[in-house]
């Protein structure tokens, strides 16, 4: 299974590919969308969705699992966070593909344990489950493919416990 | 002037296009697009997308004007709201159309004169600004027509200054 991680913001959007095999991960392709801020906003949006259009086309994953948004430091940015969101669920939407939706702290339990973690220590762990040589860089592509490593997770268990459950029938 | 006016709503999204003649406001077309609660989020932004898509190749506006958001009730339905806007900025970037945003503010002063106007004042002055026979409904597309009749205000009256000192030079 091959699922492309989004990190969505609305000055820099992360984007990664990561595929299971049996008991394996492997990151097929990360990077981000960055966007300079004398762009105009709607501008800035046609970007991430034409970037992210481009990545869906090239890298055929089979789902998008994406971050969800609870809060931002003030509305203004909220709804640009938003927006941002807005097109990059439109992109995974318009290739057909279903979107699984996790919070920050859903992703930071999935691949640190522990909620609070930070996302240096997001991006030390995503470096050792994919077995990196080096970190992956910037801090929103590393947690991006946090977010389709903790799509594939959980996806692994419910997939574990449906094989559990039909083998003691 | 042909303008498409957008109220982005995550549940309604109202539109309307307003053409402007020579001291006249006609309006062409309103409408709204109304989401089904339990249709999946993203699918939601894809038929907003797709409708004002259409919207914009049938009516070919020649600009678009939409309500700028500062707020909502929470953060939730502020980045709802955010998505939504962000599908229907991408509609008009991805149509080559330039976007015009007012402040619910600026639309109320443009259109009743009074910054407090509620929805229905703004709907009655929008039907005498138009000459309609009935008003406009749903809520959302007499807010989106008040949007573009904000624009062609605004629009008419720094054209007017142009020409008022072109002409006294």
């Amino acid at each position: 299974m091959r699922v492309l991680g989004i990190d969505p913001g609305s000055n820099c959007t992360g984007y990664g590919i990561v595929e299971s095999g049996r008991n394996t991960l492997k990151s097929i392709h990360w990077g981000s969308i960055k966007s300079k801020s004398r762009t105009p906003f709607p501008d800035r949006l046609k970007t991430i969705y034409d970037d992210l259009t481009r990545v869906i086309g090239e890298y055929k994953p089979e789902i998008v699992a994406i971050e969800d948004l609870f809060f931002a430091v003030n509305a203004q940015s909220t709804i640009k966070l938003g927006q941002t969101r807005g097109v990059a669920l439109l992109a995974a939407v318009n290739a057909s593909l279903t979107v699984a939706e996790y919070t920050p702290l859903e992703v930071k339990l999935s691949i640190v344990g522990y909620g609070r973690a930070d996302k240096n220590q997001v991006r030390d762990m995503v470096t050792t489950l994919l077995r990196l040589k080096e970190k992956p860089e910037p801090l929103d592509a590393s947690d991006a493919l946090a977010v389709a490593i903790c799509h594939l997770h959980n996806h692994g268990t419910s997939n574990r416990l449906k094989e559990a459950l039909s083998s003691r029938r």
